[in-house]
């Protein structure tokens, strides 16, 4: 049986065909059969699920009335261990919960468990594998939250990016990922990594729950998705590293434009000036210059608790000069001017969501460079799935907004998902 | 007796003329004297900081080596509370320390304390009395902080600005305030209240000791002030709320604009585009929409503990639009480039650090608004003291840099500190 969105789910609690606890139970029993293979969750208590959708029976209303939500476990929860995968943390609560977790709570939600993540959101992977495949990786940092929401655990999921961690897994594992414009979120109670790039995302399975969801987080009502915006200026951006793409993804990406040019879609090819044809270095010294600073405390008083990877990773981030630091932080001012630019033709950007499926294995999470882009631009960004790769895995495709138009893009992705099949 | 400077401890310390302990235990003698007057500790354990002291002596080396450093109550400490000035955190010892406190740690500092901040380093004030005067408050909202260094407690601490936080309360205790430029400090383990303006902030009675403090926050080795550079071009900006000014401000001001000339300086008057005029609604918009949704756990789960004060400021911050919060972003982003265009013609700015003296009374800690213009911009600030006003208290000269060069401003600001007497 296919499993509810949010936005069906809330409506049937409305009618009173549908009960939280209902839902909350099914989801646990939909883990309870598939975590032994999935291993997306990091803590999972049933009975305060359970509680907290009774309570939300009650309680009633709500944009989210007893939806369930995985959150990523470097995201704070005053009745949940956080434990960022890391030995430092393991079984620590927090005295609160982040900001966009509250943000659910008032909006009904059920908080129903805290999702797998890499070590502290970088790259040291954790249990989880691909619902699709458990040969292969998730994608991550937010490993948990979308394998949870492709195999039918929860509806939605928090996810954070500071590369490539919400889109690249999402499209991994088929569903659909959405990273805000910068800023636009509350980072309060997430584990800082980059202070200039780190961006709370979204997942979910459909563009209404997205929008939903967004919602609840932003603390608004939500803004319905438009599918009947007029046929969108649609840029396809191969990106300066088209040629790490793989020969499926190329090929669905330039596939994919001309559909949506058959279906009336006015399609451009856009490029970056070639000056920012290295913006993937400045991100690279953001976020090794912010990162080896960041995590100066788990770094000094517990080096034998982070792994091997993150010290090596952190030490490397401390031959970032304040020189090339600031370098960077300039070009990413005249890159987001750029970027902006790009959208005086087009509603919106097409590009890969990722190098290509998911890699075998779990140990290397994939490639975050299609996404670290637009992590560095603030861009908004949805993947959308569109087909499979020759290994049967899902492929995505990436959306790029221009900044601060979050609803425009959120609408013309449904006007492509409506025309991609 | 003058109290010591970091420099100098630090170089009688390397010496062996004096030990951390003594240092400390001196510091330790100073607050026992003044604290029932002063009241700028939210915490402190004598018996730690000898320890930490002791151990400094014994690990040698370090650029803050044996230095006692006062830490805001909103920046965490993993063996001492962090109480934000709040019923909600009263007392709770965070799991780890905050990325500059590690820092400063790893430089072979001694934490001395945690200084009183208001509420959540918003408004709500704490009971910190002004060490010139008791009957006038200390600005904040980093209050203990400023007060401590000008009181001979520690040399250094800790503070951190949103509005208008670490510079008016350095400028109403008559003591160095530095804010770095935007992004440059490590913002881990502070309570976040606005993530687009927050910045963590150093105070001190010298400016080799800001260039030092500075370094080991940067973990970089210091660069040394050079008071030898060349005359500065300097620009008097009254800036668009100069008649909220007292007048014994706009006369120090322009005195000091008079004085640096005859030593040789270039001084032109500088004002904002006037499109610019109203920059400090933008501030408001960004600091309502975001510090909202940022307390959202205070606010949701324990308004009981929420001051009148901060809750209504909270519940303002709901009215602003999600339109009227892209708007003023928007405007931020011209609003920094306009600023780092007045610079094509000068090496920095100078402008009032607070309206006045600090206030009668210690329930209203100033009016932060000469200080949030450059938070929103950006920009590193220094403030210097410059003199007194009609009530004998402190009065400052606010000095802001381009972005990024933070080396220059604290150089100019030497050379300025040099020929203001």
């Amino acid at each position: 049986m296919k499993p509810l969105s949010a936005t069906e789910a809330v409506a049937r609690i409305e009618a009173g065909t549908l009960t939280a606890e209902k839902l909350v139970r099914d989801c646990l029993d939909r883990i309870a059969e598939r975590e032994p293979v999935v291993k997306a969750w990091a803590f999972l208590n049933p009975d305060l699920a359970v509680a907290q959708a009774r309570a939300a029976d009650v309680i009633r209303g709500g944009i989210l009335r007893g939806v369930p939500i995985g959150v990523k476990d470097i995201i704070d929860t005053h009745d949940m261990p956080t434990g960022h995968n890391s030995p430092i943390f393991q079984g620590k609560i927090p005295f609160g919960d982040a900001a966009c977790v509250a943000l659910c709570r008032t909006a009904n939600a059920v908080i129903l468990g805290k999702t797998v993540t890499t070590e502290f959101a970088n790259r040291h992977p954790g249990p989880t594998t691909n619902p699709h495949n458990p040969g292969h990786t998730p994608g991550g940092s937010s490993s948990g939250s979308a394998a949870a929401v492709a195999d039918g655990h929860v509806p939605l999921a928090f996810g954070t990016q500071t590369g490539g961690s919400v889109i690249r897994p999402a499209a991994y594992c088929g569903v659909i990922g959405y990273k805000p414009t910068f800023n636009d979120f509350s980072r309060v109670g997430i584990k800082m990594q980059c202070h200039s790039l780190d961006t709370l995302g979204l997942m979910a399975r459909t563009l209404d729950d997205i929008a939903l969801f967004r919602g609840a987080v932003l603390k608004l009502p939500p803004v319905a998705i438009d599918p009947g915006i007029p046929r969108p200026r649609i840029g396809l951006c191969r990106t300066p590293i088209w040629n790490e793409a793989s020969a499926d993804t190329k090929k669905l990406l330039e596939a994919t434009a001309g559909k949506l040019a058959d279906k009336g879609a006015a399609v451009i090819d856009v490029a970056f000036a070639p000056t920012f044809n290295d913006i993937l270095d400045d991100h690279g010294a953001i976020s090794g210059w912010e990162s080896a600073r960041n995590y100066a405390d788990e770094r000094l008083r517990n080096p034998d608790k982070v792994s091997g990877e993150l010290m090596a990773g952190l030490k490397k981030g401390l031959d970032v000069t304040l020189e090339r630091y600031v370098a960077a932080q300039r070009k990413s001012v005249a890159f987001k001017a750029h970027v902006d630019s790009l959208f005086d033709k087009v509603d919106v950007l097409i590009c890969p969501s990722a190098p290509g499926e998911a890699p075998a294995g779990v140990e290397f999470t994939g490639d975050p460079r299609f996404n670290s882009i637009w992590t560095l631009a603030g861009t908004p960004c949805v993947t959308l799935p569109a087909g499979t790769g020759t290994n049967g895995l899902p492929l995505g495709i990436q959306l790029v907004g221009l900044r601060h138009e979050d609803d425009r893009l959120l609408s013309t992705a449904a006007w492509v998902a409506a025309h991609l099949n």
